[in-house]
């Protein structure tokens, strides 16, 4: 089984790293990180890179795709070298799956026509214009596409899909060996749960703030 | 302000990347990875490599210091120059902090003594050989001193730190934008909330197990 890792320029790197850590640990995976070229990749913030090992060329059927998301995404929407390559990678995938933003590029590569998607909550309007279904969960399953809302929420996502392909007694060792037990000092991860003049405040300025 | 993060062969890459992807946001800091080479430093599974862009001469005196964990720490305990580093970065510091198995660097640096703190909860006991008070929280402040349990404890460490810098406000603004509202599929993230057997099984084998 191999595990792929989409990277791109201005990528958010909790989106790539967060399910890496849980998803790495599949019995009998190899986890790659890929990218258009290989060599140290940097992301949103410019102060972090990690390394694509591998081309999309030589990572041509990965069992599990996974495309982060991050600022970056918009600068993928219409590049084709990397459309092309989620089409003909996901035509063998087991799984396709997304963390924040990369469901963009999913929907735009036409992966998510008529199916039910997450995005970050500030993208997920987004994803109405390529008839996709937006759908304000933090994982979204619909059929072998996998999709988490923004950033954090790709440990979810990563945790859930080790138990689809491991089990479920896997996915709980996983759990306990990464200590996935959060305690959030304050409880506004989500629109639902924040002050409705903070949810505003990024809604009218733009999704780049704090970035 | 100076935000160091600290990379050595074999680190575990969530320990790192979470508190990251929460201090990165902090207004006016600067965030490094460091490592004793400049270049990519590889993580404890091998199919992951996170660039050091400056050596540990080339930032002596950084305002905050992250310290990860992972298998690769044990080869650390008596690398003076690793020592060395943090002992003269922690003089200076305003918080000297850790993920994981990373308190066990601090406290090999001497700089825990007599103090509380947390690690991974297969490494806690370890603490007390260097005199460390081994604490069985998710996050241990303890002075300037703030350890993380296991990988990813450090982005509730991150948050809290924030918060701590940056003011309540600010830190609930990156809770929101990183959508930390974590709901983890399964309910196993701590050896206290894990079925017994499993507890019983990684203690007994070794904490190397899954990786």
């Amino acid at each position: 089984m191999q595990i792929a890792i989409l990277l791109f320029d201005r990528f958010t790197a909790l989106d790539a790293v967060g399910p890496y850590e849980m998803l790495c640990r599949t019995p009998g995976a190899e986890t790659v990180f890929v990218a258009e070229r290989t060599g140290p990749v940097r992301n949103d913030r410019g102060s972090l890179s990690l390394v694509a090992d591998r081309t999309l060329a030589e990572v041509p059927s990965p069992d599990v795709l996974v495309v982060p998301g991050g600022p970056g995404q918009s600068d993928q929407m219409e590049n084709e070298a990397l459309l092309g390559w989620l089409r003909s990678a996901d035509a063998t995938s087991t799984w396709t799956t997304s963390v924040c933003s990369g469901s963009l590029l999913l929907a735009a590569a036409g992966l998510l026509s008529g199916r039910r998607a997450t995005s970050h909550w500030l993208a997920l309007d987004s994803l109405k214009a390529y008839g996709v279904e937006p759908t304000a969960e933090r994982v979204v399953t619909d059929g072998k596409y996998v999709t988490a809302a923004g950033v954090s929420s790709g440990i979810d996502m990563g945790l859930t899909l080790v138990g689809r392909i491991a089990g479920d007694e896997h996915a709980r060792a996983v759990q306990l060996l990464t200590e996935y037990d959060p305690q959030p000092p304050y409880d506004c991860g989500s629109p639902a749960k924040a002050p409705a003049a903070l949810v505003e405040e990024f809604r009218t300025k733009n999704r780049f703030i704090l970035r």
